[in-house]
């Protein structure tokens, strides 16, 4: 098997993903930030925890134009993400880049169109790496193989601690707001487990008590109206208090024709008309893996760029009716 | 003590709480329909169990003519229990009204006005039984003691079975809707546990999936703006499946700056900085109960007249909301 030779531009999101998903056919040969100035530091630790000390460029075009890597791995400051993932789309190297893959309309806009130009020789995914942890690929399983029947309302939580978030949370500009960021992946999870269009939204947000955060939204609520007459609510919240036992307390309810699936605390539960039960969970699944997968033509990835398209669009979409008080079409 | 006499129009609704809390010191001494042909069979029946036999008269005016009675409980379908209280609060005779106490905007308005005449001579308020279900009782004394610090974020559900409802309930004429319903109680929790100004309103509801019941809506979102840009969501269905354990699946999560409440399975769960916990159970209160106290001036009932038009009025214009697709002030 050919060696997949791995860039990692920034160091603020995700790419812990592809750090636990290496194997011997794969290997990250350079780094570099994505803007001058942007900290390395917690890559390299991770990097150097694995035994591994990759070149380091301080211009991200440098390294590509040097090192033609079949994959790039997109993780700087939020609002550069697009920027660069347009360019990486136009040289045709694969991307795994953060959510959002944008976070204005007008670099997803470009973003869609560079993609339709380059799509027989490129694929890109974005960090929706939650769809594969057991709880939601079991979800994924029972909703496909029909135990709730038609769905017919939907309901999901993103609830995160706050901490201490880096200077770049703090201004709307760098961050991209926390509907994009933290709302998105719920905004995924309906999309993919639903696979229905979404039609509208109306969305608000809010920056009190963000505990010094500047810009960021500590709250916020949507609802979607999707095709069908069926309707999906998001609650977002970064005051999960630090006392709690996970960082993260994701929620989904599906209510359909013939049951009710829920996946909380990392189970899944189903009542229906033989009553209530807990589901044993399928084996969790590993994001990029499944992208090099892809990529190695060895299969599909479940994470396709047409998703992270969309879910980008309807985060966006949102965020403009919270800042406008407007309901907007998708 | 005194006596106190009770009269009972229609037996459309929940009647169960007045049943439930007759003592030796109040009477039933008559029954009628809130309209020539509504079946009293249902009220009848509970009665007889108890060894009563009220006196039964076929036209509500001439019950409240010769019986003079110093409470009516009021719950015949849902189109006339406003019209009719306002016939019951022009004659001063307190009213235990079905929610919501009105289906249109006209009739409340209208009891609004009656209201602020005799005020200081009558007292009416909605079956909002829910509230003294020791769970709902231990989450306000919890938010009132402030273990969530300042509220900003609320989601409410009411979920229930659906079976097979009576005829009145397949038109909107009157059956009212399933906000005004089912989604009102929600509205009442929120109102009574934050305490905070509604603002406005998005909502949306579908007839889909309703199993052949005409005009109810099976499935219903809102999206409510509170002062303080304290948001609150609400998701409504008629779709628990019949193996559901229970009914009814009556959800609050109440989002705060220094904690998180939550209210489901009749539990109550903070968690906060201190970490996760079950809150042992206040005792359960009892709505008619309480309504008797404050008629015999032995003290204050929970739910009061003001709460009862308030939330009526949230319900009103969430349907309105979601009948137009317009954002609705409050």
């Amino acid at each position: 098997m050919f060696l997949v030779r791995i860039c990692v531009i920034g160091s603020s999101g995700h790419y812990g993903y592809v750090l636990k998903a290496l194997d011997k056919d794969c290997e990250i040969v350079a780094i570099s930030p994505g803007f001058e100035g942007e900290d390395l530091t917690p890559l390299k630790k991770d990097l150097s925890k694995l035994g591994l000390s990759p070149k380091e460029y301080t211009d991200y075009g440098e390294m590509l134009d040097e090192e033609e890597p079949d994959i790039v791995v997109l993780n700087t400051i939020f609002s550069l993400n697009g920027k660069i993932l347009k360019e990486t789309l136009r040289r045709k190297i694969h991307t795994f880049v953060e959510k959002p893959i944008a976070t204005t309309m007008e670099d997803l806009e470009e973003i869609r169109e560079i993609y339709q130009q380059v799509k027989d020789d490129v694929f890109f995914a974005a960090m929706f790496g939650i769809r594969y942890k057991a709880h939601f690929l079991t979800a994924k399983k029972l909703l496909d193989d029909g135990v709730v029947g038609e769905v017919r309302l939907v309901n999901t939580q993103k609830s995160y601690k706050l901490g201490e978030r880096p200077e770049f949370y703090k201004k709307r500009e760098t961050f991209g707001g926390t509907i994009p960021w933290v709302g998105i992946h719920a905004i995924d999870w309906i999309n993919w487990l639903i696979g229905k269009k979404f039609l509208k939204v109306y969305a608000v947000h809010s920056r009190k008590a963000n505990r010094g955060h500047g810009e960021l939204e500590a709250t916020a609520l949507c609802l979607f109206t999707l095709e069908d007459e069926i309707f999906a609510s998001l609650t977002v919240d970064y005051l999960r208090p630090s006392g709690a036992p996970t960082h993260d307390d994701d929620k989904i309810k599906v209510v359909g024709t013939k049951g009710i699936l829920e996946v909380r605390d990392g189970k899944v539960f189903v009542v229906d008309d033989q009553g209530f039960r807990e589901v044993p969970l399928l084996k969790e699944g590993q994001i990029f893996r499944d992208f090099l997968r892809k990529v190695r033509n060895e299969g599909e990835c479940m994470v396709t760029p047409e998703d992270s398209i969309l879910a980008t669009e309807v985060a966006l979409k949102a965020r403009l009716s919270a800042d406008t008080g407007r309901i907007v079409e998708i």
